[in-house]
């Protein structure tokens, strides 16, 4: 059997009950360690929770020796454990395919992840459209592809839940260059960076996807002790200070209900200047008002 | 301290080890009972498992009597569980805004809910739209709200998780105007009857939201120990015996990869069939091609 565990966001005990049961009648265990990290664990501290050896599963690993994880999983339980949900991007989904092509039983234990758990900010679920990542830029690569996609979320009124990037386990060019396998240090981006690169990107296309006084929400270090909410403008944002990672930002769109402000309120300096916010950009990013179709004089 | 405890889907011991640890020490201990239910356990299971007295909370004491709820939450610690994840709706953004005015300290304890587990289907989460509800029609009340909002994740590409009504300790509208205390049985819409609605509104509002070809995917028992998997067009799923509660269904988007199409052969009687029907439903719903603009001919 695999088993597709999720771990949930921070702590190593934020496993459920199910999965931690799993986890400990495996024959082995892999911590997949290259997509996200647990806030408030690591690798030494789940094998002490566990009780047992976790085997480090990087990108190289997952992505070509699927193979060695599957060993005889067809007789033996195996564990992949993923931070969030195992379900949380589609990094793991040729995993499972290659596990039914080997005739291997597959059980999910599901988790929290940064896709649900955002609600904890008091914005609607319900009211969030597709999803963008965001890049760090470099000097020659600033893509904006989610640029689109945010102007398209607007349109229609809808939240963005905009994630940030992740470093680890990068080669530098030149080491890649020369073979040499020595990893830089894990970067994770900050909200004040996130900030700068969407207003950086606004300023180039100027397609008015939003303002630097467009409301968003900054989410740090989600479903951890430290976490820590932030409702505020895109340009109040680069220059937060937004601390230990990892970090998520929120673009508000124009469906906001008078519940979700007064839930805002509590993470916000000024509530009524950032409701004002929320109305002016109501108003500048509000469809054109319905014009009904001219009536045709010489019909008939 | 106000403990809001996900559940998550199915199983009693989908709590999380620290989710467990808190209920364990808590004073009072409440199960919101009337948003959703948890598959594969009930209160006495619960109770059986966390060793303890669980309390239900219908939607009269969450909305009305929330200060019974919190009382002496300052100093006592009360755990209020709700299946999938506290925020997974905002029913009880109400009850946090009023421990906050309580001054009662609030720790959320997350887990798995419909809005990410239905990434077990394989489609990427981050191609989702807004979610949307679907409720049961009676003769005179047939809301079709729903229908624009898919409209509009369709135009632009997005999938759709439609979430179908559960009718929880409902009165009958005799029962209700002779203010007797008695209850409906509970009801849970199927996928049968889901896809039977939907088609309805399409051939009322004939705007081409959908046709009876657009390719879906129903979820039955996400996450329990009898979860189905479907993807068929939405007139296959007329005639689908979906069984058990509780279900959900997702209507493609055109952002649609091979990848993911590979996934949902596994829960697809001909998928050669399935991805023709994909590509006429994308040939269908794709946005006019790009026209540029005619060249002003007297300019200049």
């Amino acid at each position: 059997m695999l088993y597709l565990i999720g771990l949930g966001l921070s702590y190593a005990d934020d496993i459920t009950v199910r999965g931690l049961n799993a986890v400990k009648k495996c024959k082995r265990v892999y911590l997949e360690a290259y997509t996200s990290i647990l806030m408030a664990a690591d690798k030494e501290s789940l094998e002490e929770f566990y009780g047992r050896e976790v085997i480090l599963a990087d990108r190289e690993l997952v992505e070509s020796g699927s193979d060695i994880i599957l060993e005889n999983a067809q007789e033996d339980d195996v564990a992949f454990l993923v931070v969030g949900d195992p379900f949380g991007a589609t990094t793991h989904t040729d995993l499972i395919i290659r596990a039914r092509e080997l005739n291997i039983p597959i059980e999910t234990i599901h988790n929290a992840s940064v896709m649900n758990a955002v609600g904890a900010c008091g914005l609607q679920l319900y009211n969030f459209g597709q999803t963008v990542s965001l890049v760090f830029f470099t000097e020659n690569w600033r893509p904006d592809s989610f640029y689109n996609k945010i102007l398209e979320n607007r349109k229609i009124g809808l939240h963005t839940l905009v994630l940030l990037d992740i470093k680890v386990k990068e080669q530098s060019i030149e080491n890649m260059a020369r073979g040499r396998l020595i990893y830089e240090p894990p970067r994770y981006m900050s909200i004040e960076t996130a900030a700068e690169q969407l207003l950086e990107i606004e300023e180039k296309r100027q397609e008015q996807c939003y303002t630097e006084n467009t409301p968003a929400v900054a989410i740090s270090r989600l479903g951890s002790p430290a976490q820590t909410i932030k409702a505020a403008t895109l340009k109040e944002l680069t220059q937060y200070e937004s601390g230990e990672p990892l970090h998520s930002l929120i673009i508000l769109g124009r469906q906001v209900h008078d519940l979700e402000l007064d839930y805002l309120q509590a993470f916000c300096e000024n509530i009524d200047q950032y409701k004002q916010f929320v109305r002016e950009d109501q108003e500048f990013f509000k469809p054109p008002p319905y014009v009904p179709p001219e009536e045709d004089e010489f019909s008939d």
